[in-house]
C-alpha cells in the first residue's frame, strides 16, 4: 500500500520563482564540457571537473564579499571573471586571449537545462507566472533561456534588487514586482537553504531534488530536510503535484 | 519607380528595447471597452472616451511628481489609481466596490495588442533580444504579456531602473542589465520624444506610427519627426526592414 499523499492546494498561489543554478541548469557538465572544448582548441591539459567545482567553489564567497560591503554591487558575471582570472593562475593556464577568456567566463550564459526542465516549464506556464529568482545577472539569464527556449515571464533576483540570496530584499523584491504576497509565490530550488530563507519571509516552497549538481559525490542537499510544500524529483513531477 | 531605399546594416543590434504603452497596445480602446463593461453591468451613464483620454492625461503630470520629487518613488499601477480616484469624483461616477474600483484599476493590466503586435514581435524574437522599457510596473506587463502572448524575453524599464522615462537612468539601465551598450540596442516606439532620449544616450531608433492612439483627432506622433534609423507603419513592417 501506498503512502496517503495529501495532494497540496495550490489555488492561492500565481507565481513560481525559481532558482536557477543547479535547479533549473546543469552547470557543472556544461562548465566541464565548455572547459574541455576551449582545452581542444588550445592544447591545454587540465582537469575540467576540477576546474568547474573551484570555479563554483568561488560563487558563495564572492557573494559574500558584495553581501557584507566589502565588495560594492557587482554583477555575477564580473564576479565570474574574478574567480577566473584567479584560476587560470591556480590551474597554471596560459597564452588565452582576452576575447578567449571572455568567452569562456561567458559559459555561465550557455548552461544547459536538466532533461525535464523545458517540459515542465512549458506545462507550469499554463497555470503560473514564471519568474527567475537568481544570483545570476539579467544577461545571463535572459541570454541562457533564449538559447534553450526556457519560457520565463519576468526575470528577477538579484540584479534587479541590487541584493544577492539570500537576503531577504531579493525574495520580497521579486514578490513585490510581481504586484503578489509572499503567500501568493512558491519558491522553487534545489537547496533547502533558498527554501528556508523564502519560507520565512512567508514564500510557499517546492523542493526539486538535482542529486547530481555536484557529479557523484554530492553530499549536501540529497534531499528535503524542511518541511517544504512539495517535494519532488523533476519539473514534471512539480508540475503533476501542482496539478498542471 | 520607387525611391531608393538603403536597407539598414542591422548587425550590430543585439536587443530590440520597446515602448509599451500606445506602440505595443491599444491602450485607448482597451480603455473604453472596460469602461462600457463597467457601466453595462453597474448602469453607469458615462462618455467613456472622454474617459480614458482624462484618464491618460493624468499620466505625464502623475509622472512628472515622481521625476521632480515631489512623490517618492511610485510604481505605475499606483499612480493610476490616485488619479481613477479623481476621475470617480469628476465624472460623477458612485456606487462602486472598492473591488471593482481595483479591479477597474488593472485594465491597465489587460490591454489589448494592435493587430500586427504579436506576429511581428514573433518574427522579431528569432533574431535579437526584446525586452520592454516602459514606464509600466512589472506586473502590469507581465499580466498584459501572459494574457495576449507577447513573447518578451525581459521586463525592464521605470520599476527595475526606480526612474520614469525620459530620465537617462531607464534607458542606460536597461541597455546595462542586457549585458549592452546602447550602440547595441534599437528603441522602439510611437513616440518621437521617446526616441530621442533613446538617441541622445547612442540608442538606434525605429518609429512605428500609430496614428489611431489617440482616436480619431490625434494630431501629435502622427508621424517621424526625426531622422530614426528605421521609420514603420506596423511591426510586420518593423521585421520586414529588420531583416527579420
Amino acid at each position: 500500500m501506498g503512502a496517503i499523499i495529501r495532494p497540496m492546494d495550490s489555488s492561492s498561489i500565481k507565481a513560481l520563482t525559481f532558482d536557477v543554478f543547479g535547479t533549473v541548469v546543469d552547470w557543472r557538465s556544461s562548465i566541464i564540457r565548455e572547459g574541455e572544448a576551449l582545452g581542444r582548441r588550445n592544447s591545454l591539459t587540465v582537469d575540467w571537473a576540477r576546474f568547474a567545482d573551484a570555479w563554483r567553489g568561488q560563487y558563495q564567497p564572492n557573494l559574500e564579499k558584495v553581501r557584507s560591503g566589502e565588495l560594492p554591487w557587482t554583477k555575477l558575471d564580473n564576479l565570474h571573471r574574478m574567480a577566473l582570472d584567479q584560476l587560470l593562475v591556480d590551474f597554471n593556464i596560459k597564452g588565452l586571449t582576452e576575447a578567449e577568456i571572455d568567452d569562456f567566463n561567458r559559459a555561465w550564459h550557455r548552461l544547459y537545462p536538466w532533461p525535464d526542465t523545458v517540459p515542465g516549464l512549458t506545462r507550469l506556464k499554463a497555470k503560473f507566472v514564471l519568474a527567475t529568482l537568481s544570483n545570476g545577472n539579467v544577461a545571463l539569464i535572459v541570454n541562457m533561456a533564449k538559447r534553450t527556449g526556457l519560457p520565463w515571464d519576468a526575470v528577477l533576483g538579484a540584479e534587479v534588487s541590487r541584493h544577492y540570496k539570500p537576503q531577504p530584499e531579493v525574495y520580497l523584491g521579486a514578490a513585490d514586482m510581481l504586484g503578489l504576497a509572499p503567500s501568493e509565490c512558491m519558491m522553487v530550488a534545489a537547496h533547502n537553504s533558498d527554501l528556508a530563507a523564502a519560507s520565512r519571509l512567508g514564500f510557499h516552497t517546492g523542493f526539486v531534488s538535482r542529486p547530481g549538481e555536484h557529479g557523484p559525490s554530492q553530499s549536501s542537499n540529497v534531499s528535503a530536510e524542511g518541511a517544504w510544500d512539495i517535494v519532488a524529483d523533476s519539473f514534471i513531477d512539480l508540475a503533476d503535484q501542482l496539478g498542471c
